[in-house]
């Protein structure tokens, strides 16, 4: 189904947050707003470093569900496409113009099968992941039915222990079978350690990463020795991309926080003992939100609650201010403590999310915000794509 | 604006999980499901308990954000009306021919004060809450601009610790002011403790309301001294309503879980020590969800993440099984521990979500279910309208 809707569309304050050309202090909250200066430096710095180092850059576009924030990470960024972790988000990206779309998950119901291999004919490259010999004939069967080409990466758990093999043999094993498949093509390994990237300590990724390095070793010999070859070795993360990329193994980046940041990536520690959100990357996304009680002195009451952010990696941090602090988030409100009775009814907050990928997906729109200024508008393209 | 669109503009598994008439073992994963027999009798339940105890209740939309779900309840559980938290929530109520619509929080930024004011323009009764004179002139200059009326009650801090004033005197002062305004008129009290409803032990949660009702007793004296009486004396949630509807006082009760529940709720206590899920209410909300894959013989790994759901009040629990357990929450996935090796890749799951209404915010749709066939699909019509 085509969208055709133009923002003359929209009712400020009931569909859409805000219209372009407006200041900031007119903007409904709350919402997402992007700093798009500082969304751009971290396209950029993510892309220069991985052009200087060799590496390819497929974004990962679950974290933003938004085909603008891709195109400009491919445009600006150097990435050569996206991964996401959906089928229905895979055709959201292929829908809006990325030519090379990886489902970086398992892809077993048979709709959904059915569904991603007609990808192609959206005139897009597609990929996803196995860890089951027993899907390879599925996928090889949509495939030849819709006279497509699925590409396949063997998925090796390399420590996040959710989807994927364990040994060589059996990484050999499924790659083996894609290679033989009609429709198929075997593509390489996806290896994306998800478990660690959250870990304070530098040394303490580093130490995840290295059993990480050793697996996908041992699995691109073993596939060399019946003579597979991996276009592809994917993973990392923006915890872990300078491992990966220095492993001498992986030749594909999938970073997604890095381009927003939040509270919980900014607290993990860069080998020199400083945050990342110190430096290395900038916060970019904020939840905007308003002051809507002060009936207590010291104590102001907010609209960004359960259903603005998700709070599974902790509460939002407020941005630039360290008299006031969000304590506590019930459905439709945050308690912010103001002991110095620093805010007033209507003042607004910038919230920087606990974890930005489950908060971008409560929202229809990014406000995207320069000098004050709504710049654009840009639609969660993806959000509640689940399925 | 009006969406017009019919089940023949959206494609399953894209835009919607399921299409009425079909198998649930059809239905698109993950995506929430209502059991539609036990979502009536809970319906029904209430709304017997309502009349019998000569309340009103007016049903908490903000937790399901369904017109339809709204309608049912007036429709068979024989409700006055809804409340809900946001503007742009009551003007989906009101689109959606609710005629009695009450926004239980404050309205403070001048966008919604005038938005909010029109909604009588929609054939609805429009009721607010205030905690704060300064808000008073606000809202009357928006009806009178628009030649409406806005009912509005004064909001006690109970004990929730957000929104609400704490002192009889307040209360009198800003009830004063709103019955001397025009285009507004002195409705009641707001008085919803909602610090409470989760403590697990009877006891604890009725030491809780007494001195909301105490609290309440009071301000009721102190307006009926300066000759204002109240309409609405309003509260009660899933986890209190029989203390409010016994309380002398109240006289509307504000239940929103108690359709759907959740495994939150499910876990308190009623006055025999009975969890309220084994007999007071049933579940009739489920997030189904599939496995993906099965990589490691006592791991299951399913297509429910925090994309699907809210973990802020706890993980879910899989319904109907002691043999499986749901263990851990990532974006994406969900692992459920299967010691057994009981779950095959494809198997559906049926999940009670920890929290219902920041999980029902996630969702675009509800799959209503009846003899393991799809009955219906509701949209979440209010999804997203967090302004």
């Amino acid at each position: 189904m085509k969208d055709m809707k133009t923002f003359d569309d929209y009712e400020v304050g009931y569909d859409i947050p805000a219209l372009p050309g407006m200041d900031e202090a007119q903007v409904q909250t709350p919402c997402l707003v992007l700093d798009l200066d500082a969304l751009e430096r971290n396209v950029r710095k993510m892309g220069d470093y991985a052009a200087a180092h060799g590496m390819r850059h497929r974004v990962h576009g679950k974290m933003h569900k938004s085909v603008d924030v891709a195109l400009l990470q491919i445009e600006m960024g150097g990435a050569c496409g996206v991964c996401c972790q959906k089928v229905s988000e895979a055709e959201v990206f292929a829908r809006g113009g990325i030519r090379d779309v990886m489902v970086s998950n398992q892809v077993r119901d048979p709709l959904k099968i059915d569904r991603m291999a007609q990808i192609p004919k959206l005139g897009a490259r597609v990929l996803c992941c196995v860890d089951d010999l027993a899907n390879v004939e599925d996928l090889s069967a949509a495939a030849r039915r819709h006279g497509t080409e699925i590409e396949c990466l063997v998925e090796i758990d390399c420590g996040a222990g959710r989807c994927g093999v364990t040994t060589t043999p059996e990484v050999v094993e499924i790659a083996q079978a894609i290679a033989g498949s009609k429709g198929l093509t075997f593509a390489g390994l996806q290896a994306y350690q998800g478990a660690m990237q959250h870990l304070d300590a530098y040394d303490d990724r580093k130490a995840k990463i290295d059993v990480a390095v050793a697996m996908v070793k041992d699995a691109v010999a073993g596939l060399a020795a019946v003579g597979l070859e991996c276009d592809i070795v994917g993973g990392g993360g923006t915890g872990s991309y300078y491992f990966e990329t220095t492993s001498g193994v992986y030749n594909e980046l999938q970073c997604g926080s890095y381009a927003f940041m939040d509270a919980d990536y900014g607290r993990i520690l860069d080998a020199e003992g400083r945050r990342i959100d110190a430096g290395e990357w900038e916060n970019a996304l904020f939840i905007l939100t308003s002051v809507m009680s002060h009936a207590k002195a010291d104590k102001a009451i907010v609209d960004a609650g359960l259903k603005a952010q998700s709070v599974d990696s902790g509460l939002p941090v407020v941005f630039g201010r360290d008299d006031v602090t969000y304590v506590k988030c019930s459905d439709e409100h945050g308690v912010v403590m103001d002991p110095g009775g620093a805010l007033k009814v209507n003042d607004r907050l910038r919230l920087v999310p606990g974890h930005c990928d489950p908060t971008c997906n409560v929202h229809d729109w990014y406000v995207g915000l320069r000098k004050g200024k709504v710049e654009t508008l840009w639609p969660v393209s993806a959000r509640g794509k689940a399925f």
